[in-house]
């Protein structure tokens, strides 16, 4: 369970910052280097807290009533990467002297990233040095650096400067046009101090006027002098000794980080947080990170056979999945997960499609975390509906950190309504997956029944038909449309769940809370239902499948075959009203709704209408070809499925987008967990239950995952011949294979088709 | 035929400003006062050159591929319009001392403004001042000031500083949101001399780098002592003497102006033209301008009978378009005119669809100059339509100066394709109305064929129908919609007409230039026959009306009467998203469609369509009410007619928007010429030939106009009982009125039906 890369090349600085940050859903820091890197090296060096954001005012040339005002951006914080290590009088760095071993590794059942190298000086002293961080998932607040230094052929002086810098600035490129050219600078420093034997630096950051803190100490394996510096913005301890050849030594910085989401004094708080931390050192937070992780894989374990590299990005998606997620009802996933500033820390849909799902299924603790902070932005979400002109109900935001609008075009922002769906499917699976009636009846209700009330207010009748007129599906090639398909069946799911969650709570007396909170009526009930059962989706007779919206297929359909391959992204390349004159697909839309709600849509109209928006769809966006693979797998198609499973699987760790240095693609972390689940394992959550339906690609000698559906944990174990199912905890369940109505006990084999 | 306000009210400056500019299609200049205004008192003080334009780039928060990068404004150029005024020792303003008498008048004969007041001093004394002002017709780049000082009961010094600022700013506004609170500054001085006995001043705009210049000279009735000073970006001439009571001193303000797009050396230019300008005595320009508009005012004369009120908006608006619009082949009409820098200084359709019908009846010679600054916009039309994604044709942009797109939000903006349709209707109208064969041959034959090309690059066929879909209407309240009926009509109409204009020229052996040009062939001209006869026109069966688009009538229909008052208009209280999911329209759409194409619609398609519409149209933009009075007039309700031209007729002059202080409605003024001709006067151009169907409200006694057709000139009189034609000049010609067939060779008396 490692991500290994070995040797050091510049280019790749960026790249591997982001592949070995350390993140634990509340913090995350890039692996930049201690010693930093020259000028003209591309690096992003930043460290951020999920949710922790300034905002500014969005400019519009042309601004029309309800646009979003302001902006918020994830905050590049106090930076504390810092460590600057002096050899015998010679300064450290991989960009000086020699590397005559370089290895950077991620060990995911420790949780610890290591960058181990030997160094040989520009005057031939040759020095081993060991990096390592975590970022605690005990104790969110805490990050933990550690450094080994061994002189291998001297002996001699040693200066290890350790520094807090509060002179951070956002991610900026001198030579990328879409980049900012100069970097922006989001806190300010209002506090720099020696407080209780730490370093201690209070920030505001600009405009949102939001504090935190970070407290440093130091722990250290020999008796060396310390001292304290403070000038401008920079905090430094400075520890200076002699070593001798093949002597180790070790020194342990324990990093703090508190902010005023959480804690009304980040300062105290943080002090507090580091006194504890300091005691422990740096081996038992390796064990207190491993024991959590050893939990955590043995609910969320998925493992393919017969591909090391699969393996490797399927694991590594797992557990950068659990890193980016907020644990505490406040930070959600951001699309960069705590990576980098990609998609400004923004949350979109891609949390509750793409990576709640893994959650559910494995941690549902954290599942409703995440469910938690969806619900503490309701009062945003009905703010924005009155933005947008809705009399009642909530509209989540498309991208928000807190919760408030910050999409700067409405047309592929605000418009696409179906994140309600989204955010209203997860919660209703919650309840499906856990039983958790309390959680729904305190929390859930309410947030199903204002999104609602929103497609109410938002839809129509027309002549005996629910119709939403002017809304974007996902697919952004198509904007402002009326009656996507995917939206209405998306609306359609969630006012029938909606009704029967307040039936489940009216027969078990809990419907009371919501009853207070919402004012919902048995009449209002009805009307749900009414326009759910009379919802529009759009078919085409004539072709046999659902059309994307009530236009779409009347459109000119975009040959793709004949664009030149330098076209692609067609964003990069086309108007957007070329885009929407034309069928073209950005990312799956109709074939996206036929994943998630294939209830009562025949087998044909599925296989027609994969087939049809297959041959229209780029894949510009990185949340399709996950889904083409789990329908491709759904439609029998096992080797497609295959192909488009490995192109998603890969794309951070090969980089095929060419941006991971930016960040991490959260979202297809999520896809390439449910490639095998949902994909190739072939899972559904009917209402009725689970459905199986495993097929096995013939470059894959098998698979295996671990779930947790109503409180029973089991294995699927998937292999050329037969599927096994284990029963690992729990009262057991039903189950559907393919065809067959099973009760899973303890352990079910049955022979593997297709 | 006289505007005139007596009495005055500091809070009315900047609205009188507006109404009393001058201004000849090239140079415009508001009426501030020559002394100046108190801060505090709203004025803007604005002197523009017709497509003079600094430009600087849009910023986007979130830019796509193809988004206007550019935008370009009108410039506030070097200010000539002050003059101190020292009488004995005492500074003359408005704002001191006592207003004995004070009137403002638009003389529209002579084409002369003339402010005209008798002011006490705070220390009593009295004088009478006649400050009077043109924008030469003649000579365009001339404007004169006129200043007249008549001492009524003193005797003592004069000082006169007649000044030239360069340091002048763009409107700003420091209690409107809405407008920039700093004055932006758009033009650096290179050069300020006293040349040639001239005041002269050379300026460049900070970011398109265009140089103008203005040059002064003055002629004074006394032998005044004259000093000329300059100081940082001012220059003075400052005259000073004494005079007697009783005696009345002139002194008369020559300015010139010029530009670098019109002439290659513009200081040369300026000091040309002014030492032209300059052998003439006031007196003389006023005679040569009065001329001018006797000829003028021969050919478009029109006027009602009954409410002088309305008569003189109706007079009004004419002299104002031809005080807007631009003569040179280069300028066209902004939507403000050259009244003020609301829109930018841009040119939309509202040249062609409002404007261009007033020219191209009255002036065929200034209709063909606004056809030619359309054609020199052609090469931008190419690059826009590969910007929009076309392999081929031109698209015009829908807002600009030198052609460029300046929109920054495309979906009301850029995808307002029927400019396209609007500029064709132009040159395909001025070909019917002039048969002025060779202009076609030369150049609009080219202009119709590119944009032609578009029309069958952005469409296709789909099942027969050649369909247009991802477009915007005119009502702005629906955009990107798929076959909006206006557009889908208007490029039919463009299409035919194309392929008949070049038949045509085959026929008279005129063909080869533009085949040429353009490389048009049979084949292509076919296809646009076969598109245009296939056009795909939205029909709805139950409702027996056009369909403004696909999907319109199928969406939720706005209540207008349970709107409050307050919400209007509604894109200032309402997301646009909200507005495109609801049947309501900002302005006529479908029903303008029924207007301009009119040919082959059945009568009561028409009437069932003017009422759906206009009961959920919100007349939101300053462009609908001309249009519903015209087609209440077609569709015989008469009075409803009136009303709608009354509220439209006055806008400006009442100030109904309560916006005029920014600049006339250009568009507002076309129509309230044609709510006459085309409204009641029942005229519509006919592929055959005109129609008249005239019709007389109640409220009026009579109207009459005057126009001209294929060379023939004739009046048209409307009286309660009949309706006269008369021929002024030409050879006469075949009209049908009502249904009637008619041949006007002298005259024409004819009962008026309803």
């Amino acid at each position: 369970m490692q991500i290994r890369f070995s040797g050091f090349n510049q280019q790749e600085l960026a790249r591997r910052e982001t592949l070995f940050h350390v993140a634990n859903g509340y913090l995350g820091m890039r692996a930049s280097f201690e010693e930093g890197a020259p000028e003209g090296v591309r690096s992003v060096r930043g460290t951020y807290i999920n949710g922790f954001y300034d905002s500014a005012p969005i400019h519009y040339e042309e601004k029309l009533h309800g646009f979003a005002q302001t902006q918020q951006s994830i905050v590049n914080i106090i930076d504390v990467q810092g460590m600057d290590i002096t050899l015998d009088g010679e300064a450290f760095s991989c960009f000086t002297g020699t590397l005559l071993e370089f290895e950077q590794l991620l060990d995911m059942r420790q949780g610890v990233y290591t960058r181990s190298l030997v160094w040989e000086s520009p005057q031939g002293k040759k020095t081993r040095l060991v990096f390592s961080r975590m970022a605690s998932f005990d104790v969110q607040q805490l990050l933990l650096m550690h450094v080994e230094i061994t002189p291998l052929n001297w002996s001699g002086s040693l200066v290890i400067a350790s520094s807090q810098h509060g002179d951070v600035v956002q991610d900026f490129d001198l030579f990328d046009p879409r980049k900012a050219s100069v970097g922006k600078k989001m806190i300010d420093v209002t506090e720099t101090a020696w407080a209780e034997d730490s370093l201690m630096m209070v920030a505001k950051t600009t405009q949102s006027g939001l504090t935190m803190a970070s407290a440093v100490t130091h722990g250290i394996s020999h008796p060396f002098r310390m001292e304290y510096r403070s000038q401008g913005e920079v905090n430094e301890a400075i520890f200076s000794g002699d070593i001798r050849e093949g002597e180790a030594l070790a020194l342990t910085k324990y990093c703090v980080f508190t902010d005023e989401r959480r804690f009304p004094d980040p300062r105290a708080a943080a002090l507090r947080l580091l006194h504890e931390a300091e005691d422990l050192p740096f081996e038992d937070w390796v064990n207190r990170q491993t024991a959590y992780l050893s939990d955590f894989w043995a609910h969320a374990g998925a493992s393919v056979l017969g591909d090391e590299g699969l393996n490797a990005s399927l694991t590594w998606s797992m557990y950068t999945l659990l890193a980016s997620a907020g644990k505490d009802g406040i930070g959600n996933i951001a699309s960069k997960g705590l990576s980098g500033e990609g998609y400004e820390g923004h949350y979109f849909w891609d949390t509750e499609i793409y990576m709640f799902p893994f959650f559910l299924l494995t941690s549902p603790d954290l599942a409703r975390q995440l469910l938690l902070s969806r619900a503490a932005m309701l009062d945003a979400a009905f703010e924005h509906a009155r933005e947008m002109g809705h009399e009642k109900g909530a509209l989540y935001a498309w991208r928000t950190i807190t919760g408030s609008e910050c999409s700067a075009y409405f047309p592929s922002g605000s418009a696409q309504y179906h994140i309600n769906g989204a955010i209203a499917r997860a919660f209703l699976t919650y309840w499906q997956a856990t039983g958790d009636l309390d959680f729904m009846a305190e929390t859930g209700a309410r947030v199903l029944i204002e999104t609602a009330r929103l497609w109410m207010d938002a839809g129509h009748f027309y002549k005996d038909q629910f119709r939403i007129d002017s809304v974007t599906g996902p697919d952004e090639y198509s904007c402002v449309v009326n009656n996507n398909y995917y939206t209405n069946r998306s609306a359609q799911d969630h006012l029938q769940g909606t009704a029967a969650l307040f039936r489940a709570l009216e027969q078990a007396g809990k419907q009371g809370t919501v009853q207070k909170q919402t004012g919902i009526t048995q009449e209002e009930l009805a009307g749900f239902e009414r326009a759910a059962r009379a919802m529009y989706l759009p078919y085409d007779e004539g072709l046999g499948i659902s059309a994307q919206d009530d236009a779409f297929l009347t459109k000119a359909r975009m040959e793709l075959g004949s664009i030149p391959e330098d076209r692609f992204p067609l964003l990069l390349h086309y108007h957007p009203l070329y885009l929407y004159r034309h069928q073209v697909c950005k990312q799956a839309d109709t074939v996206l709704a036929h994943f998630l709600y294939e209830e009562g849509v025949h087998e044909d109209v599925i296989r027609r209408s994969y087939d049809y928006y297959e041959a229209i769809t780029t894949h510009d966006s990185s949340l399709s070809e996950c889904m083409f693979s789990m329908m491709a797998a759904r439609t029998g198609q096992t080797e497609k499925a295959f192909a488009y499973y490995r192109a998603s699987a890969v794309l951070d760790l090969e980089d095929t987008h060419g941006n991971t240095a930016d960040g991490i693609h959260a979202a297809n972390m999520g896809g390439c967990w449910m490639g095998i689940v949902f994909g190739f394992g072939g899972l559904r959550l009917h209402r009725e239950g689970l459905v199986f339906r495993p097929c096995l690609p013939e470059e894959l000698d098998g698979y295996s995952f671990t779930m947790t559906y109503q409180g029973s944990r089991f294995r699927v174990d998937v292999n050329r011949e037969d599927i096994h199912f284990a029963l690992l905890d729990g009262p057991g369940l039903d189950i559907q294979v393919y065809d067959r109505q099973l009760r899973l006990t303890d352990a079910l084999n049955l022979p593997l088709h297709g």
